[in-house]
């Protein structure tokens, strides 16, 4: 089964944690600066020791992979933007569960990337750092007694560590509480992000909260205090959803019930407004008081109601009128399973 | 059975026929003239031929009534405004089906009303003559060879007849030719009204076509002519559903569908959105899509979500969000019901 349909620690708050690795081979240039030819050699260099039976993993080649199939791995957050240009020499390794993915040839040279359901930073640290120390046995990797591992940014220069956890923030977004929490975080070095893209909007109330800086800090440091903030902002969210719900529990519930209504029975439906909608459930199962849909069921709409999922389902590029409507149907098909099932 | 909760001809598009003849007694003033021992000695008049067995009439006294059964009545076009707001001396008589009402002392002295289920002018006429010969025969009825009957409006002398039929006209209203097609009713004599009240804004899209003039008409003219009006409409509407439907099948399945499941799961609902919502759901029934709901179900959900009917099916007088949530558990119950049958 794909992770991402497990559920874990405190997932009334959170859905997933995300661990990325970045590290690079000595005497290459960075991937920016590379030329065709130098990206190929690097590419054959990770493939010898990720390419055999033991790790099993898909292998993809940016360059050939169909756009759907790029977008999609994109919308699940296997892949970046900018490794779905597909450049020559770019390409993926994905575990089955789709649990673990290394980017080759993206912004630095090698990108492990670990996934888990929940808050779970230390699991998904030590799946990361066990594929890392594979690679650094293996490969010259750039490293500088003064500053750490070497990267092409220097905002990952140190531990080459990213750490980040996605929380669904319902009451707070509603609450209007969410932009003074976004301040308080960004000063305190941390960026959140809306779930999908860069741009602060966050469709589905779904925030990414992830470390800014890793030079100077221990890679102990980084996990302890993104720990910390993001158990303030879980507690903040369920005293949130607390007040909410006492104030207003006929309006609470008219919300989520109406949500459910209209994702059990519309033909058409866009993508912002499902993950609107699937957030209110969320919403609804986390307080209690819906229990016509259950965590795995909302994981699978979560994860698979963006237009490329819907797209590569389908395997087709459908868009607009035709799009919304399989979108419906995926939705319709999910929703009527849960219910058979109680 | 209560008489609206059948179906009848043409039940796609006319939802009710009603007949309204005006009679007053010889010798008397009409009540706006009147004082209260006048209004007493016409209401003891009438109740001697209808509060015998023969018609078991239900015999309520407007003057102590409660306020939330008379407005209940009015919602369901039993009775008046005028009569609800319960003088002394004002009277109504109802079948136990709920299709004969008489009203004692509203406009004129007695006001016979008779209502069928779908498009039947000539049963409800057949069903108000017959009443009205019956106290033609043991009262003074104030009538003359020049005029005909004497009312106290003179918009409804002759005759005394009113002819209206309710009609569900959704796709003349989303298409915009409602305003074209009201306007020429107008011109041609005939009053249309929204389904609340004198004001023209059609809650749930229901309108009620009515016969403006009787004097120098008989009432097979009237008749016959509102049953053509009426049978031009019809057509006009089921062709505009089918280019509706045609041109944008999956935007009506979806506007339809979306309704269902809003008034399946909603907690709190408004008399206007329910009015609305089930409008949805009588198109969706009518061009045969939606097989959901049956017509009996929304013909018990058309009658009863109005503030009244609510208030009055709960015993209480219910507002705001309190009425909003019984209004919505209601449908809920019906709309169940109906999905259990099937």
């Amino acid at each position: 089964m794909s992770w991402y349909l497990e559920t874990g620690k405190d997932s009334d708050v959170v859905l997933s944690t995300r661990i990325r690795l970045a590290r690079n081979i000595s005497g290459y240039r960075f991937p920016s600066k590379m030329i065709e030819e130098e990206r190929k050699e690097v590419a054959e260099q990770v493939k010898t020791i990720l390419s055999d039976e033991k790790h099993s993993f898909m292998e993809m080649n940016m360059y050939v992979l169909p756009d759907a199939d790029r977008k999609s791995l994109v919308e699940k957050h296997l892949i970046s933007e900018d490794l779905a240009k597909g450049a020559v020499g770019q390409c993926a390794y994905i575990s089955k569960d789709e649990s673990i993915s290394v980017m080759v040839n993206e912004e630095d040279h090698i990108r492990i990337q670990a996934m888990t359901p929940g808050f779970a930073l230390d699991d998904a640290y030590q799946a990361a750092e066990k594929l890392a120390i594979e690679l650094e046995e293996s490969l010259p990797i750039a490293f500088s007694e003064k500053y750490g591992f070497l990267t092409a940014c220097p905002t990952n220069t140190g531990t080459g560590l990213r750490a980040s956890v996605m929380v669904h923030l319902p009451a707070l977004t509603i609450s209007g509480k969410i932009k003074q929490v976004m301040e308080s975080l960004n000063k305190a070095g941390y960026t959140v992000r809306g779930r999908y893209g860069e741009n602060s909007q966050a469709f589905g109330n779904l925030y990414q909260i992830s470390n800014q800086m890793t030079l100077g800090l221990t890679e102990k440091n980084i996990l302890a205090s993104l720990s910390r903030i993001v158990e303030e902002i879980n507690t903040l969210e369920r005293k949130m959803r607390e007040t909410l719900y006492t104030s207003a529990k006929e309006k609470v519930e008219d919300r989520v019930y109406r949500s459910l209504g209209e994702l059990t029975y519309a033909r058409l439906m866009g993508e912002k407004e499902a993950l609107n909608r699937i957030s209110d459930l969320r919403l609804g199962a986390a307080i209690g008081f819906m229990n016509e849909v259950n965590g795995k069921q909302l994981m699978q709409l979560s994860s698979n109601v963006g237009d490329a999922s819907v797209q590569k389902m389908n395997h087709d590029t459908l868009q607009g009128t035709k799009l919304d409507e399989r979108r419906a149907a995926f939705i319709r098909e999910i929703l009527t399973k849960t219910n058979e099932k109680e």
